[in-house]
């Protein structure tokens, strides 16, 4: 229960952070306007690193289900496990997401644009295309959990817990490289959590003209993450150390 | 008294570097004028890292009110000390932005903003209203005062001394991850001496055309900060590790 | 065989994520066209990071033939090894540019700039002139492969490994520095296999406009990093310590 | 005689690397002239990360008379090896900005701009004012020696190694720190070497319509620097630990 527990915190914290850069840089009436995608990717990169730390050492710091799926497809996670942690991570993110609403509430209240009001909840692609926005999402995935599983390498085993609070850095850094190098066409979910917890969360709040919560562009950020989460499993027994 | 006089020395740093980036950025007539919220946010978490790293050995580098109410809170600091950390603190704070404006001095003459030169000083909201400025802070400083527990979490005990100097960098990018993400509506003071302490030395220090210290604003980043910092407390004790 | 495999995987990262943010800036309909040279700089060291984390263990993470040729010439790296090290090298690189082509198809799509498709693969210089753009490639591979020399000097031996994991963020700090302060004349190859695989997957790759792979310059960023490493070693074995 | 030869190189990285990215910004025809102020710290930054971290081992990695000045006045440097610093960092800093030169060789062809050619040399204040200069050089050298001691405190001792290797992150991120907070006025020399050296060799190196080398300001820091590194000495003195 504690791990579940600590997979709700960490994923709340990351989306708090990260979804609150997206708001500093979209909705009107803030300071950050100016942050860019520089600020973005350093932003989530660091929400990454402040999740993993504070949920590390409890709950392994999955904070997405694609980490999950791939650590337990490679036998790293017991897949009994793997309902709870989904439901603590998307509930995680929906709170996460709801605090943000909260912190920018003024700024919602004078943002027009609807487009960027859903950009503080979910993402979207740059350039529509289901099938090509699902390679993105599968790609940039990937790089993230394949990364993973060399970053956790000293500690995976066939315990619950994956990563330490050591390992925080490198996995943020590689967040931030993704989000530079991978970002562009979709935004870089590669997280159902972050996307999906979100959405929901979107089409719940009370936002004054908030328009829809594009739900058929909803099972890209999911089904891509998985994929890739899982390519990345095999993958990493395939290479075999 | 040692570590009164290393909250004084971190809160100073803290100050003087962090002002300084706004004042480098805010000022007429610096070179940084293009710094913008990625300059802003990297730079002040860049001045907790100095701040914390040199005074964390001696005073726990608590260099924030609300920090040291938080771990009061928690049990984890003697309420005989906070006091004294206070006005550590805060004076800290006054002997930094002091030395601020001793670095800026002919940036200040040229510059005829008033509300830029208020900036290089103390906070104030992007959207004024008093409520949700209110939130703002008390979200922002909820998170970094609960990151700040399981940062600690080695170290915490019921001994004054809480950060230690390795504690420096997942700090900073705490602080990092906040400018960034929570920043935007009021300009994260999340700290009552980081506003009160500067607000009080732009009253008295003599600048010309400095306009007034917007007093009617100045209870909200004190009185959010201590909120946010004791409902991490409260929280950290809930969640029981 | 280990090595080679983890040599052609560190590369692959590298260049998946180092040239996924040229590609990010540079093509048209991307989410981060305004990352600058400040996110250039910044995403290349954190790809070498991402690269050198993964692969050090094993292979020792050069993912560069110059570094390969560097070690080698003094003595640190069997000479053997060197030509399976170049070909992994190159193999990673065009495979990871692949990946990054795929990442990009729907902008590849509509970007029509010749210069700017080429710049998703190799580099170019933004002044041209074959002897200076061979002077900065020499300059600025003699301060990478220098500065590894001391970074991995703990672990330099005659085995093939020569950096470790924990290693990755001092030459990523590097690289980080190189890209900022030496990257301006030709966008700092500093590398062979970051250059000439990439060309070769541009020259092979079915995109629509795509242009010529300018072989002409091929030369310069092949030879000025080989050079410069040669030299790097050169002047450690002189120094000496 | 080691340790003035890696005073020389850690200068030479130092000076390489940071000049670097000021040509890379100032010069015409670069890829880096959107840096900015961001770049400009970073970049700094981390070029004293690389310059510590290879010197530190053996030299200490002062690179910067105001340091040397610094360690001796508290007692932890010997004066006798004093005047051979001197010489290595100024040494250092001479053939470094060589090095940029070469680099950049073709951008100061095309460049008209004395002032941008100077600026690739030595800093120039962005309001005339000796005094003011004077005192922004003393206060951001007294930040940067006041926190050198405490960042070496472990290993601070009589012996003329004062900064170990992994002492670069934080030295590293001080320096980064008063470059976004205290660099707006004067370009933040702190540090007698980095400004005098270079001054020299742009008033040797026969670079096409580069204007004077602006003597009348080299006093300011030359003299700021020394000034705040002792007076940093004798707080750390007073503070007592």
């Amino acid at each position: 229960m504690q791990a579940y527990i600590f997979e709700f915190i960490g994923t709340g914290m990351l989306i708090l952070l990260g979804n609150g850069i997206v708001a500093n840089l979209v909705l009107k009436g803030t300071k950050g306007s100016d942050s860019g995608w520089v600020g973005i990717s350093l932003a989530w990169g660091i929400s990454v690193f402040v999740g993993v730390f504070i949920s590390a050492d409890v709950s392994g710091a999955h904070l997405n289900p694609a980490v999950t799926v791939g650590l337990a497809t490679a036998g790293k996670f017991d897949w009994s496990l793997v309902p709870g942690y989904f439901v603590a991570q998307i509930l995680g993110a929906m709170v996460g997401n709801f605090l943000v609403f909260l912190t920018y509430k003024k700024q919602y209240e004078i943002t027009e644009d609807k487009g960027a009001i859903l950009a503080t909840f979910s993402t979207s692609p740059a350039i529509r295309s289901p099938f090509w926005n699902l390679v993105t999402e599968i790609i940039g995935t990937f790089a993230l959990v394949f990364g993973v599983f060399y970053i956790a390498g000293g500690t995976i085993s066939d315990e619950p817990v994956s990563l330490g609070s050591l390992d925080a850095l490198p996995v943020a850094l590689l967040v931030m490289g993704i989000g530079f190098g991978l970002g562009g066409p979709t935004g870089y979910a590669i997280n159902p959590a972050r996307d999906l917890g979100p959405r929901i969360a979107h089409s719940i709040l009370p936002i004054k003209g908030k328009g829809d919560s594009d739900w058929g562009y909803a099972w890209v950020p999911v089904v891509g993450p998985i994929i890739g989460g899982a390519l990345a499993a095999l993958a990493y027994l395939a290479v075999g150390i």
